[in-house]
């Protein structure tokens, strides 16, 4: 059994977590830190684990984490930079489901984080967990940077074409929408209900954090530098997020090929048949990313439409895919649900 | 391996069996009937199971449905009945999810659901599927009429009060709302998204179906008849039942002890502590009911408050806990989903 | 003109306060208040009023209320009482949105929110406004307490019954269910967008501040005390309460004409058909309350059903109504907004 | 008065020209036809007109319509154009809210709407409808098409950037998002709201009839072919569609100030501040085009953000400022409404 931590499971990425790691066969859930909430019992304040998790959230010295295999951050940007090297030094793993060692430039991490990084050699050290691009170097790490929700959604929905060459790289689109989960549990105004509900609007277009993310991502595929425009919005429902990503032609390429043969045998990864258009409902809860490749009007643009569940193949599943991958377990272990839908 | 077959996949209960069944480990799908989508595959209409479910849809002619172990029947009421007599001479077992077995008096059930019934015998013979009052029935059944997901929460609500004798079981009030795919999937105006978003009505006040079949529970709990008051609501969300119940104390009673002990054991019923109000998303996707009890402002009423998930404890996940009691596997096989929240 | 101002104008019954007076040929908005705000123009915050509302927030200090002729306050429950004495001196008429006022009782007003009352003797004075049974008294007032919005539709739902003596006044049930701005527009996490949607709850079943509101005016029209549950719940969605009534009958009586009768006349009371059953979204942004009467299954019970949006009669609308009857202009004003629909 | 009579409102543009029209203080409503509803009470349909619309549905036989002053046709697409040269005839406007006379090139709007043109003589005559480029023709015309949904707010937030040809016009993309009430209202299963709350996804990639529409004005403005792209999306929200715009910079320019001139004394478009994200709920139920001017990144690509109501900018709201404009009203009567925050 691998005994699990946690660090900071109050939000929606540490339900999650539990959520998934509950039911998993070889997990024994070890501790769970909020200090805020220390004592109380995790059903107590997410009510759908009553009788599932008998955790109770305990202070980070309680906690015994440097007695885990491994320890999962589901903290505020800025926290988990704080506690990996002790965790690593007493021979635990750290899946990191925050953004502290996903950007290799920590100048540029610094810029978009407002914050000093607190252990840069650790950030080249770590390995950004998406599996289908670093799948054996993460067999092998100590550190797991988790990716965000919409770098997982946007990078796997352009991989196939950039690393085939086949698109302008110098005008690379991505529309991006996603559910309010996406922002978190802490109570801020225009994430109410009576704000957000029945009402869609773009936001941080000036700039978003995921922005360096994503472009760090596309480079690399590309191997060269990218233009990358990306603008967030923000859907009236819970869960989802739906990138639409546009590209102009460079070389004509059987693009319905190119994906199909790009993702096979991941199981993560569904590549849909051609003129298809996925729904954010179609991967609720499930640890899938569904992609499906257009080209509109017989025009030199193509079209690429790709949907996770932000919690789970843009975190929390990840986080355990991931998990999987660094431990020898079959990479599905308790990532079988099946999108809710209704 | 049971095999099983369904007959009538294209709605809501229809897709979630199969979301259950496709990860029970004791079943083996051998064919999900519509004669209208005969040799569609399944996922091609619900993309969620994608990777997932194989199956194609089948006409009854070819699905060789009496080859199965259990059949269940997700079809609109009145078509079970026309189809059990032969498959339970086959030495098939059946679980119908729809009205057909559900309500022991078939003038009642006729007058009601505005047809003649195809085989009273089989009313007569058919356990009901409630497991918390049948169980030991269940086990050696041919047919189970599983029952509604209105009677399913409010008749766990209001069993411990009725068995002890309580309440005045005169005047018992049930004001119950359901999410909207407790409608189904067939193509109407009012449940339209347009029409039910942002709105909330009552309807069917004069009378609804569940009426006859949720008395029928109370009078057999009581003992007696009973006044029985129903109004039921339609709620702008997917999946969900909240059944708030109304009864004014007879004899006074520790009531938190008694439903305490009676729903011990239960692993599908969840009794929160007191001054608990359970939520719709706690349930979402799981086959549990949660109950609380109160005593508003020191009065002589009892309110009652009873959630489950209309389309899993309300309907496929109840019948998956009754094919499990039925061929005596775990009673909990493939139903430990942690309901999904948020 | 009527010179209008309003205290604390950053909630949602400060916006819906102006998006009906803006458009109100005879007032002049010559104040908003918000300490907080200061200086911001009120369509920054509030984007759908950019080009019809000019004003910005001032300090209390700046505002000159005790120039204006009337003064709302959509403050927090303990503001008005503060402010009141001091603008009455001063000529000016005060409309209360939040509860200070609406309570006879001192002592139980103290009780349920927890503060000393800073002037009873303005409570004895402060007119209860809800026009349907206090329009005489409007006319002359200078202190109106405008009704909470739970009370408005369970006092008008149930008034012809008790003013009729016609049920049972010792076993009187509201269950009532509210959308999330009834909450207001403070952040807290339960009312978060990923908290609300898609789930439904009961809360403050021990003990609501509108119980005693709704009690005190039904003992009124009852002319005795009543045996009165409330249960409020919290429904998915923006705006409108629905109020589902529970009684018993005692004397036989044709409700129908009863309610017909008793609200001929008003405006902004609609009795539907026998058999119909109100949707909140046809009083979405409207100043009305739809009420339909049921007698279910021949039986001794009656249910009634009420629907008011929440912001408008049940707020921000009533509060104007009672404006227009202050001021002697015709009653509707300002205030025929057709349901928005869908 | 203007004697105003309507075809077919049995839909949500139906309703919502009703709701609009029955407050306007030059317009007599005389007729509104449904063959299918004939008799019956318009609000026994839509019941939040109950009180405010007195009128019946008529067939159209004996509506009367050639004594109206103006027709609208709030139809689906094909039938206007059945009825329009009669009606013209009779010396009665036409406003088509279908897409009868929308598309210049006859041959274009055969193959997108699949059917022949019964009178392409009026195709030529018609004048598109959008007042911000068109007001002097409509003042004059006769017969008015008004502009699709999509079109309108695609348009509007093209315009400055093609008429001042400071964009690449060869790969221009519109990502298109709109509530469902744009789907209408016959009953579908993927508008069912269990289908589509919490759910997001494109469709019609491949081809939407608003392309051919859109691309046609695009060229207008341009003054030669652009290369446009267009992906529409369905939002889990009954009202509203937020387009956003991408291109690519040619000649730089003062975006901010070239929209502001643009559209200095257009009533209904608002050019919100640099940096703004205007939201859908900000113009819901009101006849409002805003738009924001976005350079993220220091990037060569402009982003612009533009909504509307797509019942009233986008369908109804605007037919009523086209009425204005034919019959020398003020442009804004009866279209001041604010939109309805929260």
């Amino acid at each position: 059994m691998i005994k699990v931590g946690i660090v900071g499971g109050t939000g929606y990425t540490g339900v999650e977590l539990l959520r998934l790691l509950a039911r998993h066969p070889q997990v024994e859930l070890k501790a769970i830190t909020s200090r805020k909430e220390a004592g109380m019992a995790v059903a107590d304040m997410f009510p759908n684990l009553r009788g599932r998790v008998k955790l109770a959230f305990s202070t980070p010295e309680e906690a015994g984490l440097e007695t885990c295999d491994v320890v999962f951050f589901a903290t505020p940007n800025g926290v988990a930079m704080q506690q990996t090297r002790e965790l690593l030094d007493a021979g635990v793993k750290v899946i990191d489901l925050a953004a502290d060692f996903r950007i290799k430039d920590v100048a540029v991490w610094e810029q978009w984080y407002k914050m000093d990084h607190a252990c840069p050699d650790l950030v080249a050290e770590a390995v950004y967990g998406l599996p289908e691009i670093n799948r054996e170097q993460i067999k092998g790490a100590r550190l797991i940077a988790n990716p965000g929700c919409y770098p997982t959604a946007v990078q796997l929905g352009f991989l196939p074409l950039l690393e085939a060459g086949v698109v302008d790289s110098g005008f690379l689109v991505a529309d991006a929408k996603s559910g309010v989960s996406g922002a978190g549990r802490k109570p801020e105004t225009h994430i109410l209900f009576a704000e957000a509900a029945d009402n869609f609007k773009a936001y941080a277009v000036a700039g978003h954090r995921h922005w360096p993310e994503i472009k760090q991502g596309l480079e690399l595929f590309a191997g060269k530098p990218v233009g990358f425009t990306f603008v967030p919005h923000l859907l009236p429902q819970i869960r989802g997020i739906h990138a639409t990503l546009y590209a102009r032609m460079g070389t004509e390429a059987d693009l319905q090929s190119l994906y199909e043969e790009r993702y096979a045998g991941e199981a993560f990864v569904d590549v849909m048949p051609a003129g298809a258009h996925p729904e954010t409902r179609s991967v609720r809860g499930a640890n899938v990313c569904r992609i499906a490749i257009h080209r509109p009007q017989g025009s030199d643009s193509v079209v690429v439409l790709s949907v996770i569940d932000n919690l789970v193949k843009g975190a929390a599943g990840q986080a355990v895919q991931n998990m999987n991958i660094l431990f020898d377990l079959p990479e599905d272990l308790a990532l079988v649900d099946i999108g809710m839908l209704p």
